[in-house]
């Protein structure tokens, strides 16, 4: 399965366009709408997010998840964010999380 | 770098303590309380995103988006959904507007 | 000043086009989508609310702030609530919270 | 009935609770915490709404409902923004749409 790496090449993908012509690239777009539309629209996939888990199918919370994930790639890439940088701070939670969970057990 | 299997891993990791015991767990704690819970927690985490990309600094953000994947990895693991899913959902948009993208700059 | 019953003006205007051509009323747009939109709409309205407070002018939040208040409106419509019932809880409550502040200061 | 002016008597114990003890009132605390939790806050409570209005019974919304208004009296307190600037926005559009639907009439 090649899916490991799809959130990198996203990343990569969202990053080339973002200096796109407006009108060919939904990225470039969003980015010439600046920062506040671009935060808007991850709030606005959240909703659809929670919506979709609550009341609609499985194929409309995949798809809404998917949109949730691409506008938060776009939202770090407007603010110069790596992705490996929140994914290094999830791994640092891990580490820490299972040190506490370690530590809870022999307590 | 590691990074690029971090979800796997933590969805690996949500899946494994979705039956430990809620005082010891925090996911088991969320499963507990039910997908409602779980839902509103993802509104409120991009919210919080939302905020920090706005008005606070690149440390906050980073936080605040992991802590966002984090509750949406929960939300899919309640709902049953592989985030395999998911990424092949981005992956299957890639292509589409990869392909899009050629046919528009050869027209 | 005759503000004090603009909400219940409203209310009895999105009623009256609930069932009006969805082509030329937008309230009967919005529900004839369906409570699912209705709801998203409610959540994005949110969502700009809170980054109009957060970096946006005076007048854009005012803009904002009624939007959010006429898609409640739209969403307690949709359920067959009275504003008059929220209006109430938020009665009852204060009173709850009057007579909290008294004891509070009076121990 | 007397529902009418309750969201003018609530903006007004709100002013008067900002400047309380932050340890006995809830208004003086979120305020204490500065603008972006009340912010934050008012996502919450929008999220909370939405969910209420999906999946939970008539006695759920009408809580969340007032909710989301109290936090949108206290954002608006925050920004020193009188309520009744907001009614106005909504009155002065009722007015534009009215003159709207009356035109779409008799087009």
């Amino acid at each position: 399965m090649a899916t490991s790496d799809t959130l990198e090449r996203l990343e990569a993908t969202i990053a080339a366009r973002r200096e796109a012509d407006a009108d060919s690239s939904y990225v470039a777009k969003l980015h010439a709408r600046g920062l506040n539309k671009i935060a808007q629209k991850l709030g606005e996939e959240a909703t659809e997010t929670v919506i979709a888990a609550l009341v609609e199918d499985r194929t409309a919370l995949v798809g809404e998840a998917a949109d949730l994930m691409f506008h938060l790639l776009v939202l770090l890439s407007a603010k110069d964010i790596p992705l490996a940088d929140v994914l290094a701070e999830l791994d640092r939670r891990e580490g820490v999380s299972g040190i506490a969970e370690k530590a809870s057990r022999t307590s």
